[in-house]
C-alpha cells in the first residue's frame, strides 16, 4: 500500500501516520519528493485496506497495490476453474449454454421450450419462479410450485436447471430443486443474500449488478468464496448506459478484464444486456470471440404471451442458428460447448 | 397508452394488436400516417403496462402515457406528504436534519457524537448496526447490540433514530428498536426487503440506488406504499458517475424532479453523494436550496477511528456551521428545521 | 410524429397545436384518450423535427416516428454502401485492417511499422500527424512534415493511408496527402469541420465521440452526406463508463445496432475503447464477430519511445497473431479482409 | 510521480526504469515491498507527464501527484481570479447573470427579450449567432448579421454581450462584436479553436463537455491560459446521465469541486443541464447555494417561436422571480450580483 500525503503535511502529521502504520505489526518506508511525502507500507496490505487511512489528517489519497479480494484473484489460484453444474462443465474450454424462458409460465409451456432449446443444442435450462419485478403489480412468479415444475421438466429432459433466488429464506428451498443458484444483477450486492448461497453447496451464478465495476463484482464473489462455496461463475449482462437504443450497456470487455484478474468462469447474458432480439445473436457471438464460458439467453416458444420479457426472447428457431454458430466459433479458439450429462462429447 | 407499429405491418398484425386490447376490456383508436399506423389505447392504461406489447409481431414500440406508479404519484395525492419520526416531521415545509456515525462504535462515542450534533441542532440520530460492506473481510457492525446502544442514547438525547436495516428476518428486530428503518442503496431493488418494511408501520427512509433512475425510485416507494405503509421518505445519494474526483454523481436535479412526481419528501445525503468532507457542505447547500426536506450528514467525533467511511465524516464544529446555515436558508424559503419531539420551535 | 398533450390542456390550446401542424401543410389526426389527448401527425415529419412543438403550451411529448436522418438511413438506402480506400474496400463482407502508430515520430519509425503491418496483414495504414492531445504541453505532432511522411511511407509499400484533421483550415492540406480523413472522437460533433469534410471526396473515418448516442454518431454522418459526400466509415472506439479499469467503454452492440438503422460501414476500434493491450486483442474478434466492417488498432515497434499512447499499442507480432485469428473469423461468416490494392485476393 | 511496478518485475526491468527516470535529469528513490516495488520520483514531475511510462515493460501504474494543469491550478494563483466583462464583474463575490434567447432571431426580438432580462436583473446579454445543431437540416444561426444585431442591442441597453463560436476562422469576426466568447459543450476540446480564443484579449466563457472530467475541463482551460488569455470563465452545463426525465445530469458537485482546484470563476447553466423549465429555477439556486460565481440561462419571451430550444427557455416573469431569490441568497453569502457598468451597486 502507498499513502501520498498533502502537499503541506507536517511532521507532526507524518508521524502519526507512521506509528499507525507500525502499530499494524507492518514496517513503513518513507520517500520524501520535491512536492509530496510517500510512504510505502511493507507487509500484509489487507490490514490496512479496512482501516479509514484518508481519515487521518495530512493523509492526501491512499493506493492499494493488491486487489482488495483473495480467494477470487487469479493470484490465489492461477488455473482457470471449472464449475461442474450436475455434469455440466463451464471453464476451462467448456462453454455453457444457459437458456430457457423468463418466468416459469406452466408445465406444458416450459415442457415445450425445454424440449425446443435442447434440440438446439442448450445444456443447462433456466426458468424463473421467483421474479424481480420493478413494479409491484406485475406478475412476481408462480412461487415455490414453480421450483417444482422446473425440476420435473429438467429431469424429464436430462437438463441440469438454474433458477434466481431473492430470499435469504428461500435459499434453502431453491437449492433444493435447483441445479445452480442465480443471484440477480439488484441483488449483488445484497450481501445477507451472497451470505446464504455461499453456505450451500451449490455453484452459484452470480450476475454483474447495473452499477457494479468489475471489482464490485469480484468482491461479491469474494462473498461466496469466504464462505466456503467455490462453485461461482460470474455473468456480464449489461451496466447502466446513457444511450436509450438498448436496455443495458453490454460491456463485453469484462470478459478479458475477468480473465485477467479471477479464476473463476464468467459468462455472457446477451438478452438482458440488449433487451433487442436483432442484437442478441451477434453480442453473443461477441462474448464468445471475447473468451466467454457461455451464453445464458431467453427463449420463449410465443415471446407475446410471456408473462416477463416476452420483447427479448429468442424463438426457438432464431436460438438453434445462434448455437450452430457458437459450436463453430468455440472450434476455431479450440473451446467445445459442454455436452449434456451422460452424453458422450 | 400509444402503440406504434412498424412501418411495414401487415393488416393481420394490427388486426391481432386491436383485437388483444380489446380482450383487455379497452378501446383502440387506430390512426393510419404517411409512414405509421399507430393505435391510442383508451381505458385503464395499468391493464397493459404489464403486457409484453413489444413482443407482438408488427409492433415498434409502446408508449404509456400515465407513469407505472400509482400510490406514489402526485395524481394521487396532490398535497405534500408529511413523515413524521416520533415527533419529527419531514415534508411540508419541515426539515430533517438527521446525522451520526456512519456505524455504531460502543457506547460512548455514540452518547459522545448524538451530544454533539442535537447541539449543532441534528433532530433526528442515524447510525448503523448492520453494515452492507463490498468486502466481506470489513466490519459488519455490531449487530443486535449496536440496536440496543442506539435506541438508549436516542432516548436519552431524546432523538429519534434510524438504522439500516438488510435482511428480511431482521424487519421486526430492526423496528422494535429504531424509530423510521433505512433501506440502503445496495437494496433499492430488493424487492423482497421492500415487502417487508412495508408491512412495519416504521416510517421508511429509501435510499436511491445508484444506477437507479427516479421512475426505478418512485417504483421503489410503490412497493412499500402498496403494502400499506405511506410513510416513506426518499433519499438522492449520489448516482454512478464517470469523474473518480467525487466518489458518486450528486444528482441535485433530482430533488425538484420528485417534487413534480410525487407527494412523498425527499432528503440528500451529500456525504455518500461525493465522499469528500470538503464539498458536503455546499452541496448539502444546494440541495436545500434546490427543494430537499432535509439533509442527512455522516458525523464522526475522531473519523481517523471510524470503522467504516470515516474519510467522508464531517466534524461537529463543521457540522454545526453547516447547521446554522441551513437554518438561514431554509428561513429565506419559508421553511424550517422541525424542532425535536416536546420541542417548540 | 406524434404530439401527446398534457393531461388538462384546454380545447384552446389542443386547437392552437392543430393549427400550428395544419400551417406546415400537414394533416393532423386528434384522439381523445380517457387521460391523454393524442395529435397523430400525417405527411412529411421532418418539418415539425426542426420545430419547438414541446413549447408549445398544453404540449407534454413528441414522439417523431422517423429517424432524423435521412441520407445515413437504412430505408434510404437498403444495400449496404461499400467504401473504397484508394482500391481497399470497406464494408459488404470487405474487411478494413487499418494500423499503426498513433503519432508519426519519423520517416524510419513510420518505415518499420508499416512494413511489420502490411507484413501482419493490414490493409491501411494509419498515423497522426495533427495530434488533439489534452495538454497544450504533450507533443502536438510532426505537422506537414508528417503528413509527407506518411504519404511517402504508404506509397513505399502500396498502402492507402488515413491521418486525423483536426482544423477546418488544414482540410485541403490533409486531403492532399491521405486517402482517407479521419474526425477523431473529440469532432465528432465539430460541425463546421464535419462540414468541410464533407465538401472534399475522400472517404472519411468517423469516430464516435465518447458521450455520443448512436443516433447522434448518424446524425453527424448526416452532416457529411448532406455536402454530397457518401464516403462515411463509422467507427466505435468506445464511451464513457463508470469503471476506471478500462480507459473506455467498448459499446460492441452499437455495431449491431447501426447494421439496422444505416447502410454505412462501421469499424471497431479497441485500442482506444479499452486502453489497454491485453484487452485489444479479445475485443477485436469481438468487433468481428459482432459483424464490424473492419477493426482500427495501434501498433507500434517500440512502445515506450512512442510520442502518445505507447501504453496501448500492440508490438507487431501480437498484431500478427491477430489479424491470423481475424482472418479465420472472418471466413467463419463469409467475410474476407480485402487484399491491398493490386493485389488478388 | 510514482511508478509502481507489476510484482514480478525483474532486476533489469527496474533498472531500466531507474535509467529512464534519472536520464531526464530525475532522481528516482527505490521502495521494495513485500508485494511490490515502487519508484518515487524526486525533481520536476512534469517532464514525466508526457512521457508513456506505462508502456515500458515491468511498469504497472503510473500515479501523478501534481495536476497536469499549472496555470489553472489554485496553486498557481491562491486568490480566486475575477474576470472582467466590460465592466461586469465576475468571481471574487461578484455574481454573472447571463440571460438571453438560445439563438439571435430578429432585432425585434433580441430587443425584447433584452429588455426584459435586463430589468429582471442580468447583467450580460446572451444569444447565438452560429449554433451547433445536431441536424444539418436545423437553422444554424443568423451569422454575420446575428453579430451586428447582438452588439446593437447590446449598446441599446449598455449590456456587455456573449456568444458562441466555432470556427477558427470566425475568431476573430465573433471577437470583434462581443465581449466575450463563448467555447460550447461540443467543442470542449476542440484544441484548434481553444487556441484561437486563448490568442485574443476576450474573456471567454468556456462550457464543460458532456463527457469531461473536472480535470478535462480545467486542461482545457489551461489551453486557453498557456495563450496568455487568463481571462477564462468555466461553466457547469450538465454532463451525460442515464435518466431520461432530465436533458443531462446537473453536477453541482463540480461548483465546489472546482473552487478546490483553480482560481478561476466557475458558474452554471441550469438551462442546458436540465432542459426543463420547472428545473431550471430550483437547479439554478442548488448552483448559488454551492458557490457558483453566476448563472446562465436561456429567456424567451414566446419559446414556441423560439429557433432553438424554446422548449426549455424560461419566460421573462419565471426569469425575474428567480434573480429576485438569487440576489437574496447571493447576499446570505456575502455576494452580490455585479450592477451593469455605469451602474453603482
Amino acid at each position: 500500500m502507498i499513502i501520498i500525503l498533502k502537499s503541506g503535511a507536517s511532521d507532526e502529521q507524518i508521524n502519526h501516520v507512521l506509528a499507525h502504520v507500525e502499530a499494524l505489526g507492518l514496517k513503513a518506508h518513507l520517500s520524501r519528493g520535491t512536492f509530496r511525502t510517500v510512504i510505502g507500507v511493507i507487509g500484509d496490505e489487507s490490514k490496512l485496506q479496512v482501516e479509514p487511512l484518508e481519515a487521518i489528517p495530512g493523509v492526501s489519497q491512499v493506493i492499494p497495490v493488491l486487489p482488495p479480494y483473495k480467494l477470487a484473484s487469479i493470484e490465489a489460484h492461477p488455473k482457470p476453474t471449472v464449475v461442474d453444474v450436475s455434469g455440466v462443465k463451464i471453464g476451462g474450454g467448456h462453454l455453457a449454454m444457459i437458456a430457457g424462458p423468463c418466468a416459469i409460465e406452466s408445465y406444458e409451456r416450459l415442457d415445450e421450450i425445454a424440449a425446443a432449446v435442447k434440440e438446439a443444442g442448450a445444456n443447462i435450462l433456466r426458468g424463473g419462479a421467483f421474479k424481480p419485478r420493478t413494479s409491484p403489480y406485475a406478475h412476481q412468479g408462480m412461487g415455490p410450485d414453480g421450483l417444482k415444475i422446473l425440476r420435473e421438466i429438467g429431469d424429464k429432459h436430462g437438463m441440469p436447471v438454474v433458477t434466481e433466488v431473492m430470499d435469504p429464506r428461500r435459499v434453502e428451498l431453491v437449492a433444493e430443486y435447483s441445479d445452480m443458484l442465480q443471484i440477480g444483477a439488484r441483488n449483488m450486492q445484497n450481501f445477507v443474500l451472497l451470505t446464504e448461497v455461499g453456505a450451500t453447496n451449490k455453484p452459484v451464478l452470480l450476475k454483474r449488478g447495473m452499477s457494479a465495476t468489475v471489482t464490485d463484482l469480484l468482491m461479491s464473489a469474494e462473498y461466496i468464496l469466504s464462505q466456503g462455496n467455490g462453485q461461482v461463475v460470474l455473468c456480464e449482462r449489461g451496466i447502466k448506459g446513457f444511450d436509450p437504443a438498448t436496455r443495458n450497456l453490454y460491456d463485453v470487455a469484462a470478459v478479458p478484464l475477468c480473465k485477467g484478474l479471477t479464476h473463476l468462469p464468467i459468462i455472457v447474458d446477451p438478452s438482458h444486456a440488449t433487451g433487442r432480439p436483432d442484437l442478441i445473436p451477434p453480442c453473443a457471438l461477441a462474448g464468445v470471440a471475447a473468451g466467454a464460458d457461455g451464453v445464458h439467453i431467453e427463449v420463449h416458444t410465443c415471446p407475446e404471451k410471456a408473462w416477463s420479457d416476452g420483447a427479448q426472447a429468442l424463438l426457438p428457431a432464431q436460438y438453434a442458428e445462434l448455437c450452430e454458430q457458437i459450436r463453430k466459433l468455440a472450434a476455431l479458439f479450440g473451446k467445445e460447448v459442454s455436452p449434456l450429462p451422460g452424453v458422450v462429447a
